[in-house]
């Protein structure tokens, strides 16, 4: 599997581990990892820390250049806010592990020229199913529902 | 002056005080203020903290029924990520203090329905002027330019 999404699951099984919801992310330049994240709303009460904008904070303030020539992954398809992170800071490329339990604002993403990819991961997929099953109303508030 | 946008204006010159952007914002629910935020870039080293993403983590986990029914004020037009997050929880109305310093998502925020209000208010964009004349780094940063 792919080494950095790898590190992206990881993150979404610790969220999972501290009672969570199962979301991660990673920021990566010049094959390097610079931020870590995972979904935070259960363990620090937020409506803001989903799991790539955790990743875009642990990553801290960054000149745009870096930004510019980074790769964001993501366990699942990233929703309007943390979509809108990845246009504000002008993030080339995405990974997203799955977009089947979600689906994000990837034609927006698009659109602003944002390359895309989606690998349907299993792991990835099966964390969010368990976990749904487990929490439908924690994952309901989650995006807004 | 509209008691909720002058909220607004004293949060973003609290963050100014502090050394901050001076950008601020607050949650209405039922003419209640659940959430006042301002830019805290500076201040915690934060890439997500904008006014209105600060704002939302003041207000804490809301009930989806709480944010249908609430109207966001901010003193500058939201960012890519602030509307992302306006989007994803459903915020119906949004009061802009101005968009002449800069021109936010409004346009994306229309096309999926949000009504959008901008009141050229010259105490917003005096705040704005003076700052970026000021720190013109520092506003380049936050806009990820």
């Amino acid at each position: 599997m792919d080494l950095f999404l790898q590190a992206a699951i990881e993150q979404a099984r610790l969220g999972l581990a501290e009672g969570g919801i199962p979301i991660g992310s990673v920021i990566v330049h010049k094959n390097r990892i610079i931020g870590r994240g995972h979904n935070r709303r259960v363990q620090k009460g937020s409506a803001i820390l989903h799991g790539e904008m955790d990743a875009f904070e642990d990553a801290g303030r960054q000149p745009a250049s870096v930004y510019r020539e980074s790769v964001l992954y993501t366990t699942l398809s990233p929703c309007a806010m943390c979509s809108g992170a990845i246009l504000l800071y002008g993030i080339p490329r995405i990974v997203i592990g799955e977009n089947q339990t979600f689906m994000g604002e990837e034609a927006l993403l698009r659109s602003r020229g944002v390359q895309v990819e989606v690998l349907q991961d299993s792991h990835c997929l099966e964390l969010m199913r368990a976990f749904i099953a487990a929490k439908p109303e924690l994952w309901n508030e989650d995006i807004g529902v």
